[in-house]
């Protein structure tokens, strides 16, 4: 064996539901990071690709958020319907999920096309 | 802004203080990522590199583990004491510190010169 050819990092930090920022893990459950880990299994990937708990990631804005590592590949809003195509399209196939790619423009800033979050509309 | 130059996983995982595997995290209050995080934030590196807890890195024999991306550079039986050295030589001069360096053939592997690790030497 050697290193992981792709190791995951799923956040599953929790803030206050009021939070401004917002949460990848608004339940704490960390669903996200048990349905990765589950389909990566399945997939039969588990000896080559890691699917970890990570703390704040920091690019709350945009979550649920993601990173695949070593190619540096963010994901952001991922949800459960999202996930087997993410195993299958970027883990088994090499072919990251463009519709869920978090622009190079849109990490580590104070303000972006996602940022700030718009209030959460109202019925 | 954009992607990290540097981004730095430093396993937080807990386990019971007679487990086997060991812990890398063995009194809770995850002391080493905070001790990385306050040195690369002095180095002035706050903005390029991130360190950031993670759940189990799975590579629990050789703890205390962290990982950095994206150059895949994983470190075992890291201190404190090793701390200014990892983020003088490696994060801010780019040289890894070769004698905490796990090497390829010590990660996700079932025995290697550290496994299964020696029972702790009585006085």
């Amino acid at each position: 064996m050697a290193k992981f050819e792709r190791h995951v990092f799923v956040c599953t930090n929790q803030r206050d539901a009021g939070n401004p920022r917002g949460c990848c893990n608004p339940n704490g459950t960390a669903e996200l990071h048990k349905q990765l880990s589950q389909a990566v299994s399945a997939a039969g990937l588990k000896t080559i690709v890691r699917v970890n708990k990570a703390g704040c990631l920091d690019q709350c804005e945009h979550g649920p958020t993601m990173v695949v590592y070593p190619e540096a590949v963010w994901y952001g809003g991922v949800g459960a319907a999202d996930v087997a195509e993410i195993v299958q399209s970027h883990l088994v196939e090499g072919r990251p999920v463009e519709r869920l790619r978090l622009d190079d423009a849109c990490i580590n800033t104070a303000t972006c096309t996602h940022k700030p979050r718009p209030p959460a509309s109202t019925p």
